[in-house]
């Protein structure tokens, strides 16, 4: 009997485990999808790899799953960093949803100096990548970080994390000559907003001892699209594919 | 004096031609974005290249432009075709407009065994090309076909066309074999809806003395990460990235 439902709980999972259901899961699982006692469902939790589980109680309310056998091992994705300027609400959710399923460690909203919007609401966001967590199948969920400035998460860039810096203004391709270099470094893919980033931002990104300058092509990409785009780039080079 | 609005038209371009503007290209330039009489426009009709022109009638329900000058040559994409089958609306849109700021040069929507979806607004999709190469700088839109079934599609297949096949069941790494012998072939894309292929449809595919399997990661993506991910790839290896 194999799992239809996949379902990402805050709890910790282990053979014999139960876990419980709060009120928006239970909804889900026995008023939407109508399962029974003793269905099968797939558990994650980002920590512990996915489990196998079945419906011990099924309530309105609640109700709890008890865990039987680890389906897959924790896999983390490489420790990549997705940073963009946030756009329209929907390619924001878009771009969260596929940093989730093209395996991005860390999402990274940052205000640039030609962002047009300032506000997230950070809770969404991360509710999208645990959705997008559960229908691609990985057993990690990234972390969305709160909205800060550009300039300040420059200001303290680590120093061994590298950086692809995709600018629609500059022809390069630097992704291959750094692979061998920086094969097993962290990285960071940063994507400029709408409108592109300023003068003093492109100097400052292009002058980082950690940048590698990526030209996504000859036709200029939405954000949302040079977010995924890079992010095949980075995983088909440097990543997991 | 630069452009800010870049328009397509079907209308032949050329120095010293006159464009006609119909009630919706009028209500758009002159009502939302309240260009007067002089003002400098980009044009392009998918032949002619990219042309600079002005504003010569400002009406409610129409107007003309007078072209200058050629500011892009035209520039096709590669020929590449994106096979695809649609899914819910928003991400059906979502395909087609990255598939033309990617630069496949036809779009082809199919039913396959496990389409959810059978039908499509084939105008409205074509106009989604149109707004996304006005946006992305192209001076070419590329033709939304009609909805087809995929196994009449894979009946007529030509020969020389190659076949990017993008299994989530599969791991295959056949691109970069491929691009030697087949850098100047006809290619295509095909895209599995959600669900996947039926097992009939995987083999036939497979079996195909054109096709090329390649594995988009560990992931489970979506169809139209999927895409996007698949023409990063082939436009990286075979294309003009």
């Amino acid at each position: 009997m194999s799992a239809k439902v996949r379902l990402y709980v805050d709890h910790p999972l282990g053979a014999g485990q139960s876990v419980p259901l709060d009120r928006d899961q239970a909804h889900y699982l026995f008023g939407v999808m109508r399962l029974a006692q003793g269905t099968r469902v797939a558990l994650f939790n980002g920590r512990d790899g996915e489990w196998q589980a079945d419906v011990a109680e099924a309530g309105k309310r609640g109700g709890s799953l008890t865990c039987l056998e680890q389906s897959k091992p924790l896999q983390l994705p490489p420790d990549l960093w997705l940073i963009f300027a946030p756009i329209k609400k929907a390619r924001t959710d878009f771009i969260v949803e596929k940093a989730a399923e093209m395996g991005a460690a860390r999402i990274m909203p940052v205000v640039t100096d030609f962002t047009n919007s300032e506000r997230i609401r950070q809770d969404r966001l991360q509710a999208h990548t645990v959705e997008a967590a559960e229908q691609c199948g990985g057993t990690y969920v990234p972390e969305v970080a709160d909205l800060q400035k550009l300039s300040r998460l420059l200001d303290h860039w680590p120093e061994d994390r590298q950086l692809m810096f995709c600018d629609e203004a500059e022809v390069g391709n630097a992704l291959e000559l750094a692979a061998d270099a920086h094969k097993d470094a962290p990285w960071a893919i940063v994507i400029g907003p709408e409108g592109g980033f300023s003068d003093g931002e492109r100097k400052r990104l292009a002058a980082m001892a950690q940048s590698h300058v990526v030209s996504l092509g000859p036709r200029i990409l939405r954000a949302d699209t040079a977010a995924v785009a890079a992010m095949t780039l980075w995983q088909k080079t440097l990543g997991d594919w």
